[in-house]
Order: structure tokens, then C-alpha cells, then sequence
């Protein structure tokens, strides 16, 4: 075993989801690398210097580029808003340090290529952060597909829905204030676009259709525009000729975490609701036909990264672990040198899809992958 | 109370579930009209006598211009194929006798038409059968947001999904070799449409993608082609403003009776799938928040046409109560001499619909519904 | 094909259902024996004229015994209040009329003995009514448990539980004044000791503990004391030695129909609820240890009795379906003269258990079948 | 903020899901006693010292004595097998340390006694660990039920089954070797009638029936006795007169992590499994009847404990975090002094329980709890 020293840049929800993990990370799952919470940046010395304490650093900068230089940090972990990424990662690179990022890679896809150009040239660890996916379930369900055990996919639903702006009382805020990348395609369509890749595979052309839905909010005393969507929807073609129908939403009342899917095979099918995330629905066509039916699989220590969690089946993980697999597998890059899937080539894929859509919803026609 | 004779053309699978649905309803919802089972039309005088004898009707007959025309029979229940709907419904309504037609309204929007404007002339009572949405679920759904309850509809989503074509092995058939008329967009799709423009209202525009997945199925020895559509999407928006998303498929591996929705809107939400057809999903956000859930309601006797067929709550309907619902429906219709929904009119909405769809998906664009 | 005349004695909510059973179970399982609803009973002259009519009987009568005695009269169904079934049934098979008899079977074991003695002395059908267990899911249950599919039963927990007293102001009224025969014991858990016996065999010994909550109700100005209990707890061993658990109540808030079992055997598991009637749950430890999970098997054509009501799988049967499988169960025996279970010394057996289950709780003690 | 050694005594499941908890706790809570994992104890000093590698602890042993009094060891975890609990908390709480002891609290009533004697006695934070109660779902369970929200509690049915032993051919092993401590009784029942008393209050009396189904297991080439009990059932009377149904089983076959209950009030009613451990079913039969049923309430920021793993409602917790609860509250009761419920006592209460249940499974009676 030998340590590393993290640095993490953004002292919000993610930022301390990362210092869970990179705390947790070790022990759960016993990995060679062993990380040190080495210095966190925020946007003040003394915000800093609190999160520090707060979650776990030894310490603490208001200036990435500081982190991103000192020698004590090994690797870097990108969690601040979407307008830094190219930046940050790129000066990481050229100092020669692996990058975590979270999703979406930078603004867009011009961001996203230079972010690809600069960790492949680099030849160092890189990774997106799709969390969602790596549930053992969803781990499972990609499993279960690359064995062929549903056949060939001939139908892929997803969705990412959750409802913390169905009310049209919510006040405005920086969400509904930021422009494109702070919308529902900004923030949550690139989790299922991603797991559609990763399930269904590439996407061949689309056509969308987005939709702001309450176009004021109030603010204080008065109202303030909304800049961004609220839901869309995407029907597609993969390359491999399954038909796709994708849906995000922050309107969809009553759902917290519908990151969703149903992929129909020529020999079985699988269903996936985030919200009871430790079970995977398999139905499978090629058994006796009076006893089939979707069969609920409770995850376990036969799935995949579970029984580092907890040696009973059933007895379920959550969302911090996902952060926490996330940890162990760009732990697991660095110390073997391979990339881990989701690289940054993955989620420039999914901004390449996100601005197809957007494309589609603007000129009101359907859009082929290979336009963007 | 007094007599009604009854005549039903065709003699397959609906002939029979109407067979059964006007031998139950007297005593189910104890109507003022009482019907007797006339006379049934198949396509051969001796298969008619069989179908008579088996289903219990006093006459047969091959021809159904004996049937129309048989002073005993007072009403006319058409579950023949689509090519004859429009013929029979005008001989009928010349005779002065309501008609029940089953979905879809003859061969597409002209023959639609044209039934409409004779229904509409003659002012007869006429119904077209749409089943699935007659549970107590469903007609509660409406109830609720007919009610304002969940407030602003925003978004629906509905499928009617099965899988009886999922296996790429099984054989040709009538259904295969039909044309549009037998396809998924024929069979299945006018079920959700019509549950679309009944709980959400008009359809104002939409984009479609429709595909034959497997384009040959074993035929005897040999192989046949497909001649129509096995899944497809729709993206629409609704004259309300809300958005849309339809998914019609035969080939939904797992998927049986996959007639579901989920509406959100401004104040609450509601999810139905009538593999569970005795639950609707309801979801209040205007309650205290963190006790908010989408809540299981088991229909009972305080909700629509439940307490007929039983007084405990949660002790269950099923698909031939669906037909009987139809059946009260139809005869409370002559009775009163009140349209009852859903009506002709309401029918040939439907294959608007589809029309659309067809005209999307073949012109690759959205259609809008003035269009057709 | 051949008329069969049809009495039942009772007018009340079962006597509807069997009403509307025998109207329709000849179009549906297109059975040999054809019912005539030939005369109804019910406590006077009025009463039964009216319920002749809405309920689509050809004559009615106040006297059980005109009834009984009339020509036309092939078979009787026993729809009245307990303390006449003795009577009733005894004056039948002395005529030689077949007898169907809602469970229980009379005012307890004395009656149950007495009335299967005149039966199987008589060699004429006869049978009890348990209709929750009649679905195509607990049939299936039935079948996949004497086909070995889960081994040994180790286990059995069942439930009958509604909440239609859980409200401790609803009124008083004959179901809490009628002493043991209406309480939870005499009402409810006849079914799932039925239910039971039919799904893991014979009972060798329980104990029991059984509570009136709510001693006292409203009663119009006043209050009046309750006579009967609110609900139950059994422990037993089953002769094969599997533990068993039983629950019966009508104060299960929230509860409407938790007609429920669980069963598990050295090979796999059963589980069932009434509140989801098309769904049969399976698990099944013999297969692939890591795509394990109870699957959802929706009934369709492949299951017991299915086939009549529906040709397309998890489109569902309800409540009166069940009423309409008994019918025709009933009209197999008459024509075969073949008993078919549940006969009335199935009904004797579960009499048995709820006598043991009330002298185990009054004596706070194991009971061993055989002293009963 | 200061740090706070921490010493644990066991390097199995628990020992490591503790050792991940005081990494991962201060971060998470954001506490005020920020942990150090400072040494291990497990039975031989290679071990311990592997185990501190790998779990990430400064220092090991293998004497749990010298854990105890050693210096930098401020607070001592007991997750080491029943025998050893009593004299090490003894030892503990002789030199002034908080103790943590995992479930059962020692051998039987006898230790526990003395346990809760040492703790009381010494006025130190002494907790029982019952991990399955500590999530935000139960803890809500707690809330609701405290507030009355479902009123007078009726009856409480829960269940603690598993299937690791339901297939015979299991091998034995040193679960079936070791006696009643390791048997169903002494494995499972304690979490469940722990929410038992949690939510229900305390029990007044009871009646079991234990049973161990496969009496001889494989081992090796033989087969080999089994020492302890497969499953049991417990129906009891709480204090408050509520009547109680309680199951057990490690042979429950497709029963995972099968910790659930259901409680009955006489305003409404919860249910809860922890194979979906994020929901909680809540029943409010105060509201319009006609929109009643039960809702999945998702557990987020607003429930106990949530909103330190996650600022979005439905993301989900897990296994782990169960254990990072418990740490929390354990560092609480450590900061203030203050005792945290479940205390030493109330793993003496369930162990009495349990004492109960045996007593009563030997002498086939009734067993008040006032007899231990």
C-alpha cells in the first residue's frame, strides 16, 4: 500500500460527497492506493479553510491553480461549476496528474474536445463522473447485456426525472438562472444519456423535443425570467437500429430520483428505477413460458463492487457509495495506469448527444450524431 | 324494465367478451334495459349456429345485412374486422339502431368520417369501444383530473406495450400479413391515444419514429415477409401546452398487458398500469412535505361503476367487467338517448391521431393535427 | 347442451354474485349445462319479487323450502345466513339436488359434521364456497406446489386482513352483534385457513390469540357493546411438520383485500396478495445463484382457468371472475357427477381449525387438531 | 473540533463496517469529535495487523486488554463474538471508556444484566448496536408513530428473515455449530424485536414455536448435527394491549435482507421493508376516503439523519451508512454526556425477549415477561 494525495476543487454537494469517499474509500475496499484528503480549494480562503475542517482536509486554497501545482497532490478531482473544467483539467494534465470531473465535461462539446485532446496526449488517468451508473445494479444490467443474456436490444426507454422545480412557486435561483448548463439538459439528461450509451450503445440520430414550462418564477418581491428548460424529450435510433425514447425532467412531480430504464432484447428485458436502487428487474423470454416474468434481483456480493459494502445480499447500498466506487475506480486507474470507463472520451459522447438534441429542438427536425 | 335484442357481428375473441359482458350486465348494474342475445353473425352459417349455441345467443346468421335487418335485434354490436365497420354502421343507423363499433373506427380516417356523419345525422346512440380506459382506475383518473387535483397537466406520458411478437421466431399470421390495419399502430396504439386525448385533451402536434423490427417470420417452411409496423414512438404536444410521449409495442419482451400512464401536473401526479388494474398511483404535493409519496388507492365502491361487481374495496375487476362497463354504458345510451363518451366522434379523433403519426413518420417531420 | 334450473337462497351481496356467476359462466367456459336462474329466496315476498327482477331470476319466493321442493329447481345454492345452511342443505340432498354452500359451513363444526354426512351419504355434489382462492394465481400456486417446484414447505404465513373496523366510531351493526359466526373468526378467516389447508396440508396442533379491540361501538345515540372479535393470531404445525402463522382482522388499516400468503419450500418460495389478484410471485433457489429473484408471474392463457375470460396474458380477472369459476366448477361436478374440491368436507376441516383456534385461545394453549 | 481514538475489538463483517464508519463519520455529520481509527484488536497479532492495514488503523493487538488500556484509545467498539462482550465492557468502563457493543449484549440475560449494571454505574455513554433501525425510514416510523400520526397502535407484525441456510445442502459451519447464540434466535430475532419495543412498546407476554428444519447439515464427507434453530414464530400482547406477531428465519428462501414490518393503528397504519430500505409505506385513514391507500414516502433531506448523505430526496442510503449513523450518535453521546437511545438497556430488554421466547418454546406456554 502507499498513499496519494487528493485535492478536490468545490467545497459543495459534490466536493463533499468526494472527501466521503476518498475517506471511506480505503477501507472499504481495501485498495493499494491509499488517499489523503490533502488540500481542498473553494472560493474564499476562509470558506476554504471551514470546508477544510469540515470535511477532512489537512488543508485549504481559495485559488485551483495552487492545488492543482502543490506536490503533495497527487490527483485531482473536479467538482466546481462546468465553466472551470477545461481549465483546471488541463493544467492538472501538464503537471502530469490524473483528473476526476464531474459531468458534463465543461460547457459543452468544445470544452469536451479539448479536455479529450489534452488527458489522451497526456496519457493519464481520466475519468467522468457518472454516478448513477455505478450502482451494482446497473453494473449488472451492462453485465447481463454484454453476455448476450437478453439477446439483441431492439428498444431502450430511460429517463432521469426528479420534481425540485414542479412547483411553480419555487423561487428562482442560480439553477433557473444559469443559462443552458445549469437546465434539465444540462444537469440531469447527461446521467441517462450516458447510461443509454453505456447500455444501448451509440446513438445514431435524434429528434427532440424541450420545453420550458413555467417561464417566470418569483424572486423576492418581483418575478425573474427562467433561462433554461424544465423537461424534454428525445426519441433516437442507435446505431445498432433499436429504437431509444430518452426523458429529463425537474418538473415531474413526485419523482426525487427517477433515473430510470427499460431495454427490451429479442430474449429478455431489463427494468431499473433508481428510486429502489438494489434491485434489477430481468425478465428472461427463453424459460419455461407459464413461469416467466420479471424476476426482482436483489443486489449482493455475487454483483459486481457490492460485497466490499456488506457481505449479505439485500442489505443494500446507497448514494454515497456510488461516490465511493467512483473513488475506487480511479484509484484502480492510477495505480494500474489503464483508463476506467467512464473516461473523458465517454462524456464528450454524451455532450455531443445533449447538443444534437439541442439542435434538433431548435430547427425542429431530426439530427444525425455525425452533424455534431 | 324491458327487453333489448341484441345482435353482435363477429364471433372471435371480442364476439365473445360481448357475448358474455350483455348476459351479466342486467344483473351486475341492475339496468332498466334488459338485453336478450339475439342474434350473433360469423362468417359461415354453420359456424354462426356454433358460436350461437356456445355463447348463448337464440339466432345466427352469415350475413350481417340479416342481422341489421332482423326486427328482434334493437341494437347492433359491431367486433368485426375494420373493413366492414364503416358498411354495417350505416346500413344500421339507416335502420334506425344504435351501434357499438370496436376500436379502430373502420380502415382510418375516412371511414371515420364517414360513420361520424351518419351517427351524427342519424342521432342514434353509437359508442366506439375502447375498453382499457373503462376500469374504475382509469375513470377515477379522469374524475381526479377532471377535478383540477393535480392541477396544470405538464406532462404525459402512456405505452401499451406487450410481447406477443417479441420472439423473432414466431410464425406469420393474419396479424403480420394485415398491412397498417394489424400492425402495432392498428391494434394497439388507438387504446393509449385514446387514453392521451381523454386525460390530457386534443393533441396539437407530433413527431413519430415507427419500425418493423423483424422484417420475416417463419412461415411454414419458409419465411414471410412483415407487413406492418412492430413498435413506435410518439412525441407530441398537446393543445394545452403539455408535453407528450407515446410508446406502442407488440414486441416489449416481458411486457403483457402494458397499458400505462404517468401525468404530472403543477399540484400532484398519477401513475396507472393496468398489469396492476385495480391501483392508481396519486401523488399530492399540496400536502405537508415530508409526508408526501405517491399513494397505492385499490379501487373500491366510492369509485366509478366499482360497487356493481362488489361492495369490498381492493377485491378487484378485471378485463370482462371492462366490457360489461361498456355494455351499461351503451344501454344506458338508448335509454336516455344521451351520447355517452366515447362516441364515434371520439374514435375517429383517434385515428386522426394515428394518421399523423403514419404521415410523421413516413415525412421524417412533425405533422401538425390540422393537417388531417 | 342441456338446461339446468338454478335456486339460490339468499338475496343478499353473494346472492348478486352467484346471480350474475350463473348468467354468465355458460358464454364463458361454454359449458354443457346451461343455467336457468329459475327462483330466488329471499326473506319476503316483496324482497324476493324485487330481487327476481333486478337480479334476473324467473320466480322468487320467501320460503326456502318452495324453493327446495320446486320441480324446476335442479340445484341449489346457499347464499343465507349460516344458521340455515344445516337445514337447507339436508332438505336438498333428501330431494337430491346437488347443494353449493358459501362458506363457512353452518354455525360450526356440528352443522359442518351433519352436512357432510347427509352429502356423501347422499353421493350427490356438493360444495363449499371459497372463492378468494379460486383465481388463476392461487391455482397456480396450487399447481406449482404439487409439482415439487419448491420442494418441501418449511413455511407458511397467510393473511386475511381488511380494515372495514378499523375505525373505532364506525357504527355498530349485525357483523358486530352476531357473535362468533360474524366476527373476524367466523368471516374472514374461514378463507385463509382454506387457503392454507389447500396450499401445505392438513394442521396437526396451534395456539392461538384472538382480541376484540374496540369492545364498545356508537350505536345511534348510545353506544353498544361488540359481541365478536376484531382480530387474530394462530401459530401452527402443519402435519408435514412446515411452521405455519395465520393473521385474520378487520382493523388492518389501510388494508382492503390482504387475502396474502408467503410460502417457502427447500427449493424455492410462493407469494401472493389478493390486493394484486393476476400476480403470482416465485422464486426459484434451483437456478443460476446470481440472476435470482422473485419474479412476477402475471396470469394469462398458460394458467388454470384463465384461457375462458381472456386471451391476452396479465389483461386480468377480478373478483366476480372467481364467482364465475366456482359456477363452473359446480356444473362439472352436477354433470359428472364428480366431486370437485372444495367439497363440504373441505369446508368441515376448516370449521375444525377455527373451533381449535377459539378453544386454544379461551384455554391460552396449544390444541391438538385431534381433540377437535 | 478534536479527535477521539478509537479502539475495536473484532476484524470480521462488523469490525470493517465500523472501522469504514469512524473514517467516513466525521466528514459525513460533520461532528465536533473527529475520530482516529488507533487501534485493532482481533485473535492474533498478524492478523490484527493485516486488519489494521487494511481497514486503516495507526496501531493493532491482539489482547483485547491491552485496547482497553491503552492510552490513545478514548472509546471502545465490542464487535467480537458474545463471550467476550461482558468482561471486555467491564474492563472498558472500569478505566472511564465509552463502550459500543454490537447485538446480542453478551450471552443471555445474565451478561446483559451486568453490562447495563457496570454502564449504569459508571454513568459512561454505553450503546447497543441495532443497525437495521438506524435508517432514515425507520427512524421516521419512530417519529410518525411518537406524534400519533397513525393513533393507538393495534397490532405490529415484523420479521426478520433470511434465506442463507434455506438450501439443506449448505454446508455446517460454525453459525449451525455454535449453539443458541448463533442460531436464528441469537442471529436475527434481536434487530426485529429491537423495532419491536422501538416502535410498539414493551412486551407483556408471549408464546413461540422454534424450530430447526434441517437437523443435519453436510460437513465435509459426513454430515454434522445442528446446535441451534432454523426459524421461529412469537405471537405476544404488548404493555399498551396491542396484539403482536413476530417471525425469525435464516431459511426463508429468496428472503434477503426480509426486515420488515407492519403496524396497525386506529388512524392509520406504516409498512416498511428494508429489501427496499428508502421507503416508507404510510397509511392516513383521516383524509377523504375515496383517495385514501398506502404512499411510498422516499426518504430525503427533510427525514432523521438524510440530508448528511445527500441533499436530494430519493438518492438513497445503505448498508454503511447504517453503521455511519449509529458512529454519529455514539460520538454525540460521547461529546454531551448525554445517553443515546439504543442504550446497554435496551439490549437487555431484547435479550429478555428472547430468554421469553425460549421459555416458552420449552414449556409449549405462555410466558409473561415479569417470569425473567
Amino acid at each position: 500500500m502507499r498513499k496519494i494525495g487528493i485535492g478536490i476543487i468545490g467545497g459543495g454537494y459534490m466536493g463533499k460527497a468526494h472527501a466521503v469517499a476518498y475517506q471511506a474509500v480505503g477501507a472499504v475496499f481495501e485498495t493499494q492506493l491509499r488517499p489523503v484528503c490533502e488540500m481542498i480549494c473553494t472560493t474564499t480562503e476562509d470558506g476554504a479553510r471551514e470546508k477544510a475542517a469540515l470535511f477532512g482536509f489537512n488543508r485549504s486554497t481559495s485559488d485551483w491553480r495552487v492545488l492543482v501545482d502543490d506536490p503533495a497532490v497527487d490527483a485531482v478531482i473536479i467538482a466546481s461549476p462546468q465553466s472551470f473544467h477545461r481549465e483546471i483539467a488541463l493544467a492538472a494534465f501538464a503537471r502530469g496528474k490524473p483528473v476526476f470531473c464531474e459531468k458534463p465535461l465543461g460547457r459543452g462539446v468544445d470544452d469536451g474536445r479539448a479536455m479529450v485532446a489534452a488527458a489522451e496526449s497526456s496519457g493519464l488517468p481520466n475519468m467522468t463522473g457518472f454516478n448513477y451508473i455505478r450502482t451494482p445494479a446497473s453494473e449488472l444490467a451492462r453485465q447481463i447485456i454484454a453476455a448476450g443474456e437478453i439477446g439483441q436490444i431492439t428498444s431502450f426507454r430511460g429517463e432521469h426525472t426528479e420534481d425540485f422545480y414542479a412547483d411553480p412557486q419555487t423561487p428562482a435561483g442560480w439553477r433557473t438562472q444559469g443559462g443552458r448548463a445549469s437546465g434539465t439538459m444540462g444537469d440531469l439528461a447527461p446521467h441517462m444519456v450516458n447510461g443509454a450509451l453505456a447500455l444501448a450503445g451509440p446513438i445514431e440520430r435524434l429528434v427532440s423535443d424541450i420545453q420550458t414550462v413555467h417561464k417566470q418564477r418569483p424572486d423576492g418581491t418581483g418575478v425573474a425570467d427562467v433561462s433554461n428548460d424544465d423537461h424534454g424529450h428525445f426519441l433516437c435510433r442507435f446505431e445498432s437500429g433499436a429504437m431509444g425514447a430518452l426523458y429529463f425532467s425537474r418538473v415531474a412531480t413526485g419523482k426525487k430520483m427517477g433515473y430510470a430504464y427499460q431495454i427490451y432484447g429479442t430474449q429478455g428485458a431489463i427494468c431499473f428505477d433508481q428510486e429502489d436502487q438494489n434491485a434489477l428487474w430481468l425478465y428472461d423470454s427463453t424459460t419455461r413460458s407459464d413461469r416467466q416474468g420479471f424476476r426482482k434481483i436483489l443486489t449482493g456480493p455475487e454483483h459486481p463492487n457490492y460485497l466490499a459494502f456488506c457481505q449479505g445480499p439485500g442489505h443494500g447500498t446507497g448514494y454515497q457509495d456510488q461516490i465511493i466506487i467512483e473513488a475506487k475506480d480511479f484509484l484502480t486507474a492510477i495505480e494500474t495506469g489503464r483508463a476506467i470507463w467512464p473516461t473523458f472520451r465517454d462524456g464528450l459522447e454524451v455532450s455531443r448527444v445533449i447538443d444534437a438534441a439541442w439542435k434538433s429542438n431548435d430547427e425542429r427536425r431530426w439530427v444525425d450524431l455525425r452533424e455534431i
